[in-house]
């Protein structure tokens, strides 16, 4: 670390608590004078490498911006004895590094700079698990863990969590350096509880859709909520004031089981989903995005879309009450018989879990034709509280309201 | 699987063995006829999803080949009772699989097509473990596991295998599909004996570096066989006539000490590697490729570049006894305080490697700093058999040459 870097971490630190305005006042400054990127000579028109979305906002980055291609899902427990101004002490550090490393900027105690000098759309989302609301008798925690439905086979390896920090990013060396730097910030205040690494399509694979298509080959992620509606479909605006701006995310591990998927013909994997494989578009015709006809019956009076397809039982009439999803397809190897643990790390983004996502889910493990060949083994949630400004921290408005 | 390709996988499984030449005649004829992308609607300008490398040839694609970003090497095992006859059938099958693929065609047994049509550089690599040899009663294998070093801390997991399969591409959700397809025509002759996914920079992410950063946040890979050498250095061209175009590999897993590499600082890093981290350059000055000066002194006498410094240490005099090397990082999540299973899957081809990996790694092994902060836990060897022409099969020249 140099000397320069070292007064800035030292001055951070120090000037948590009340300070905390005049302080990161300072960090600004600091902002134009010590973080020039460390290799101002490899710098190249690289789109890819050097595109950055914005830290600061009113609502945290990695929520709607359209997905990256690769992303760390990392669950955090608290160490016994943190309190709450120990976990603002965290959080004040890892926002400080999050601003840096996503705009190309090397962490304040960043040891290997160079790699963070290609951030490709890099975003660190923070958020919050209702255990620790309990732990640091902080306000009644606004979101709790899942009911159990029956078709979860649950794994406690993936499940719970008090904090969750999510890096994504088109470049996978530097969403495992953020990993690391975070984790080196994190570690003192907590452990690991568990790790999802996922991917998408490279950036640039596949511009012309927007939507991924997950390990069952199926287009995955097609109805969204109207980018017009985010701020009332996905952004919290009423209830608790610390809230406002935040949002809350359901993390998912839903495992493939590709072996009897692969069984099914192309024709039972269509009315199991209810879309064609190839174009993502509903079997009632029409293109991907085009709305299904629920109604549509075909020559024997049947419906052209299943009653237990995927799609209807999806299907929300209400635009204002879909979820925002942001799968990523995992791949965590193979068992000696060539069977693969793949599957999808499913995360959706709501301003209310009981009213936009339990009732899908509910309708879904009740009669989705598609759970035949998907096993949930792994639930968290978690509140992702505002974002912040600069000389602010994620969690301000909870952990230190001024 | 559609009526066409059930037939033209009955006719290439049955053509196997003397028919393979009139067979494969057949099979190119099919290539014009039934492989048409199965997504032709979907089919767009994208430079990184579309670009693909040549199958065949002289030479097996995804040796000299630029490395893409994404990699997975895959060891498998003979199951008991598979014969030679039964390794060409399987060498047929995924040569035909992995001649497809590459092309952004799906697989005859492609159960999820519109998974293929990104190939993304796809290329996949065959190869042959020593112990196949015997266990087959083929020739004298022209391989040999290499001997244990000081340094090593092998874990068995990661060691040994009978046949390698290399799957690289820029897109990791291709290179997941092919593994799937891969693994399923694989699996009735062959059980998974390890799994080694790593990664590179994005795709587009440091277009103007050809070397790669490794997690120790060094330039890794600078000095390689020049190009015109490769005829030599690379591939074999002399001893057996059915290895003539082929070439070998050693893959290592080395795992990454982070923990106390970051208690190291910038000039110890420096010192321990003989390279400047920002630019690659030797510490003699220049640039990255520029050589370094091995007899240089500072004021005080002593070398600028150590006598223990890692480039020093893997400094070969004759750069036709130079290795190619293609190293991937790993990073396979965090133990519960946040240590890195993280580092290097190290993957260096050669014509032969008793004069040209093994001086390196013995010198290596005997003193280079940078032991101190990587620890080898993983190593194989495989023969990698020359390319070939449409209508061939991979291992043919050794399995059924005619």
């Amino acid at each position: 670390m140099s000397d320069n870097a070292r007064w800035a971490r030292r001055r951070l630190l120090t000037g948590g608590g009340l300070a905390a305005g005049a302080a990161l006042a300072g960090a600004g400054l600091l902002s134009t004078r010590q973080e020039q990127p460390p290799t101002a000579a490899a710098v190249s028109q690289a789109a890819v490498g050097e595109a950055t979305v914005d830290f600061h906002g009113t609502h945290q980055a990695g929520v709607v911006t359209p997905p990256q291609a690769h992303a760390v899902l990392l669950a955090l427990d608290l160490r016994r004895g943190v309190d709450r101004q120990g976990l603002a002490r965290m959080m004040r550090l890892l926002t400080d590094d999050a601003a840096r490393l996503t705009q190309g900027r090397a962490a304040l105690a960043d040891t290997e700079p160079e790699l963070a000098a290609r951030p490709a759309r890099l975003t660190v989302t923070f958020g919050f698990g209702p255990d620790l609301f309990d732990k640091l008798d902080l306000v009644h925690a606004p979101v709790k863990q899942l009911p159990a439905f029956s078709i979860d086979r649950m794994q406690p390896q993936w499940c719970g969590g008090d904090l969750l920090v999510q890096i994504c990013s088109d470049d996978p060396v530097t969403v495992t350096h953020t990993q690391r730097m975070l984790v080196k910030d994190a570690r003192a205040f907590t452990t690991v509880r568990w790790l999802q690494r996922g991917f998408r399509r490279a950036a640039g694979a596949d511009p012309a859709a927007m939507t991924q298509r997950n390990l069952l080959g199926q287009v995955d992620g097609t109805i969204q909520p109207p980018e017009d509606t985010h701020d009332r479909t996905v952004w919290i605006n009423s209830g608790p004031g610390w809230l406002h701006g935040g949002t809350t995310v359901v993390v998912r591990r839903i495992r493939a089981e590709l072996e009897t998927w692969d069984a099914v013909d192309r024709g039972g994997k269509e009315l199991t989903i209810g879309r064609r494989l190839d174009t993502g578009a509903p079997l009632t015709g029409g293109a991907e995005h085009d709305p299904a006809d629920y109604a549509a019956t075909d020559s024997l009076g049947l419906p052209v879309i299943s009653a237990f397809a995927h799609i209807r039982r999806a299907h929300v009439a209400d635009p204002a009450r879909r979820i925002l999803r942001r799968p990523y397809n995992y791949d965590d190897g193979l068992a000696a018989d060539g069977t693969p643990d793949a599957g999808l790390v499913f995360a959706a983004y709501q301003a209310d879990i009981d009213t936009q996502f339990l009732p899908i889910q509910q309708a879904l493990a009740e009669s989705d034709l598609l759970n035949e060949w998907t096993t949930p083994i792994g639930s968290a949630v978690f509140v992702i509280p505002p974002g912040c400004q600069l000389g602010g921290f994620v969690g301000q408005t909870l952990l230190d309201p001024t």
